[in-house]
């Protein structure tokens, strides 16, 4: 059985997931404002600059006309303690007289790491730290990998046939997964600030990376081209598109392809590159130093395998299809290197089944 | 909702199942007597040359000193309706004056096909054929296929990782799967005819092939080498396990050796070969000839791939663990051949998924 903090918390990770996708690089907040054992007001973070989860509660509190003295407050991340996009959730907690405060987990980011706590707690209000950590940390992995590491959250999703192919030989790879797998990667994009793919998954699918088989929002694209040899026609710098994609590239590139690029709006971000392949971590760090906490590969092989190698990845999705291929093309390859992963779930969708591995 | 019909015959189906790895090549069959709308007597075929389900049932009705005049009697498989290891059953049925009797399925069996059906009807048996059909093939998919086409019932087991790999690039492969998936392959070999492996994974994994982690009846052990090239102390020959081997093997085989073979007790099966290559469908076919209704085929790559070449697959079970390997052996090496399967269900086994397909 839950306990009472625990049901107010949950609804905080509900309220919090429903600015998924809009609100990065901040994290997912909500807020429930407690006052005789029931919920009198609720808030969360919508987009990122638009009030913070407390604020948004205390808000809608005092339109009701609700006075705020003694009553509880329910967050799932620590209230911020410093001037960012909005004056700090903390001392308006302290404002309203709250008589107790309940926190999902202490907030990792250096600005905040336990300012707010201590700054509730000298003003004599209640403060409990800790109620279903495990949830609220999940539920904000992407911020607490950026604030943690500075490098933003990674998954990796492939879509491969039992046999471990992700196309043909003649790298066709179209029509592998169940059209309901389809639609929950169009889900993810909505859901990862960005979708990164490999030179030749561009060349081969020439794919939009966009969300459409669903409502949502579109994340950023990112390419990698370490000699910018893409042709500008691809769809993932055509058109409306183009502003929203970045070219990773290296001091390799073609200049006046770069130009032609820059035209388009897509922005250019030059890494280091070894043995003239990309230096993924620097690529990582630069696009983290843009508020790109999360990212979706999405191909190909060699693309994976660099981020494998390097031990880049936070989360493997791999939709199995009930197929055999027989010759094609590896979805990884890696050297001799067993990874034995202790954490993870088997899904079925649509006709595939899908891994999902968390590292 | 079953209907009264089919609640009978799934107890039919079930105590049927209770034969399962001791009749074959005879089909697995339970049987029930009913009267006043209540079971009143059980049978089914315990084991190769054994009483027949309904002659069991109605032996035990007969100690129990009822009469059987105007009972059903309710049956997965056609009774059969020639002399065999034993005296037809529907002349048995028809002796003791039952006054409706229900099949779940007709057998294809030409000496029974329909035969018995009218031997019943003809004696004024009310007689319905056709109860949980699907069901009731799906149990004796093995005879079916036998008798059908004269081959055994072929399934592919593979353990392999997320990226197909069956074993490291030397060639090891134990501790793929989890424990509960090892338990699960010694119960399949329990309820196969055979079990058989290609000189490979004899070569590399020394297997000894018996049931080990249940309880249940070893398989007959089945080794592909043309060339009768493996060492006579490998453990599928060795001691107490060796008179329960056949060796496929063609007339490339160094005589000495099968003759050393044939001392430890194990049989010799001579078969056709293409290009040095054994001809799996003459195999399957010898194996038939000798009551092998059943076989498992549990390795390794090269053994897999002539079998889905050649197409004598008619079920997987592929073992997929939460680990990717990098560099390895590949489970199928096949040329580009998308195969798309229609039917198969997943299942979590231990830390690993099993994907079960059915041709």
């Amino acid at each position: 059985m839950p306990t009472r903090d625990e049901i107010f918390m949950e609804r905080c990770i509900e309220l919090a997931g429903k600015g998924a996708g809009y609100v990065s690089p901040n994290p997912l907040v909500g807020c429930v404002i407690v006052k005789n054992g029931k919920i009198v007001a609720e808030g969360f973070h919508k987009k990122y600059g638009a009030f913070h989860a407390e604020r948004a509660a205390i808000n809608s509190a005092l339109k009701k006309g609700i006075s705020l003295k003694g009553a509880e407050l329910f967050v799932n991340l620590e209230p911020c303690a410093h001037f960012g996009k909005t004056p700090p959730c903390s001392n308006l907690i302290v404002e309203h007289k709250f008589s107790r405060v309940v926190i999902g987990i202490k907030d990792p980011y250096h600005l905040v790491a336990g300012k707010g706590i201590r700054l509730l707690k000298n003003s004599g209000i209640e403060v409990k730290v800790g109620v279903l950590e495990e949830e609220c940390r999940e539920i904000n992995r992407f911020f607490f990998k950026l604030v943690t590491t500075g490098l933003p959250y990674v998954m990796i999703k492939t879509a491969q046939t039992l046999d471990g192919k992700i196309a043909d030989i003649k790298n066709r790879s179209k029509w592998i997964s169940s059209p309901k797998s389809r639609r929950l990667v169009h889900a993810l994009r909505a859901n990862y600030d960005a979708v990164l793919v490999g030179k030749n998954t561009v060349k081969h699918d020439n794919p939009e990376l966009t969300v459409r088989m669903i409502k949502g929002r579109d994340p950023i694209r990112v390419v990698i081209d370490k000699k910018a040899e893409l042709s500008l026609k691809n769809k993932v710098f055509a058109g409306r598109f183009s502003a929203n994609t970045i070219m990773i590239t290296s001091h390799l590139a073609n200049i006046s392809r770069i130009k032609g690029l820059e035209k388009l709006g897509v922005k250019i971000i030059y890494c280091k590159s070894t043995n003239g392949i990309i230096d993924i971590n620097d690529a990582l760090k630069k696009l983290a130093s843009i508020g790109v906490s999360s990212i979706m590969v999405e191909g190909g092989s060699f693309t994976y395998s660099e981020f494998i190698k390097k031990n880049l990845v936070d989360e493997f999705m791999i939709f199995i299809a009930p197929k055999i291929m027989g010759s094609g093309i590896e979805a990884f390859s890696i050297p001799n290197q067993f990874k034995n992963f202790k954490q993870f779930n088997y899904y079925t969708s649509g006709t595939d089944v899908l891994v999902n591995i968390k590292k």
